[in-house]
């Protein structure tokens, strides 16, 4: 998906929503348990019942990794489903991955070609020939680290050299040589804050998806007001927000009634930035 | 698998070899493509020929999740085939994971508990939080990327605060306070050099996990000569020179001698170094 379809979307939902499906076996609700495919079975239901409220889906590997190769299966399965009955919701694989360039290159190979997933979470740690092998597949995207929403952030993050640059600001400048805002995101965690206002000074055009609010602590207004662009530029991803928002059998409404809460939220800010009318 | 009983497996075998499974379906002898499963029968194959030579095996992930869910089988299967056969093998799940607190707890779920590994590689990026949780089980082991193998380690990793110190330096510093190195090792590339006798300088007792040694152009006895401690302290990996330094039929004879070849260097330099007789 290109930005400009991704932009429209946004506008035409009035919603910058991504849903993360950080599916547990251990949280979903027990009468579940006994369908041949619990975890399948929970995230087609939330799919279903938030599709016309979000933009996104972000399926976090390592919920699906940790059940081995059942997980990797629903995984896949999420995956198919979701591209088949929404063609418009932008799929993120929250996988955090970055190795080598000839390893990148095979995660790329498995999430763009296999997959056909529209974005991958790359770590930065490892440079530039650990992101490029993702950047040779056209309207396929990568999201790289650059601010996260997590208190050891701090450890390294915000490192400054002799110069007063924070370590996440050289990845924004110098990522920025790698690709374009058509082919790469940031990561920036809501619970940052003000810390929107300076990346918007390096990146102002780039999309920024920003997990954090909710479970974490985030405040989407103040993630719209130092973080919004002129054409929203921001994916707001909840996960435990919405899909534990009801643990019981109803769980499908409940996620309904958590995400279209957030996109009501949501659909205010574009309207109070004028992007929607 | 316990500090202790790694050297002593060092020293009892002359080696401190770690065979580097990164299987590429695209890369192993045609004549397996008729198998049922061909990653887990050359990976078998490879196994049986080398575990003599080696202390070590270290799967990469990427190349068996980019066959999805039959990739996630052949890794698995592969553990167990060493678990079961080769019980005193140090097996590292080479995953450079690394996220938000939650999220590092479902990886070290996956890879401790599941699947009972003993070593996981882990990004630092994201500071003390995404790397703890990995930290919970005895005898097992972060491997935290310090100063990697690749070019793009030069992006970020020797990036210098005002006092000159290097984010590869805090990454060692910092993350000592996290755990000791009975449980912490880190990863520092065999292309790196001279940096080893500042890295020791900094982690006198850790073992370090060196890959770059052979396709990527590192010297064993640069890495032997600034890296290696009183206790050897090293597992020095190689991949693509051993598992494909055949390509025919022969491939696990190939393996052998490749492997072969390099515990023979090995077993010199710790003769130099007085670590066994």
């Amino acid at each position: 998906m290109n930005k400009k379809a991704l932009t429209e979307n946004v506008k035409r939902k009035g919603s910058f929503l991504c849903v993360g499906l950080d599916t547990d076996i251990k949280k979903i609700p027990t009468c579940l348990l006994g369908e041949e495919d619990p975890i399948f079975t929970f995230n087609k239901a939330i799919v279903d019942a938030t599709a016309d409220l979000c933009i996104a889906y972000k399926p976090n590997l390592a919920f699906y990794e940790s059940m081995g190769v059942k997980g990797w299966i629903a995984f896949e399965k999420t995956v198919k489903y979701i591209k088949q009955f929404y063609p418009d919701q932008f799929i993120i694989a929250d996988a955090k991955r970055g190795d080598i360039g000839n390893t990148s290159f095979m995660y790329a190979r498995s999430f763009f070609e296999e997959m056909d997933i529209d974005a991958v979470t790359v770590a930065p740690y490892m440079g530039e020939d650990s992101v490029t092998p993702f950047l040779n597949y056209p309207e396929k995207w990568v999201i790289l680290l650059a601010l996260t929403s997590n208190k050891g952030s701090h450890d390294f993050q915000l490192m400054e050299d002799a110069q007063g640059e924070k370590l996440f600001e050289k990845v924004l400048q110098k990522s920025q040589q790698w690709a374009t805002d058509e082919q790469m995101m940031y990561v920036v965690g809501a619970t940052q804050g003000r810390a929107f206002e300076d990346i918007r000074k390096i990146v102002p055009n780039h999309f920024l998806l920003v997990p954090g609010v909710g479970a974490q602590g985030g405040s989407l207004q103040e993630v719209c007001k130092y973080g919004m662009n002129d054409e929203c530029g921001l994916i707001v991803n909840s996960s435990r927000g919405i899909i534990y928002a009801d643990k019981t059998i109803d769980f499908a409404q409940g996620a309904y009634r958590a995400a279209a809460e957030l996109r009501d939220q949501m659909c205010e800010e574009l309207k109070k930035n004028q992007i929607i009318p």
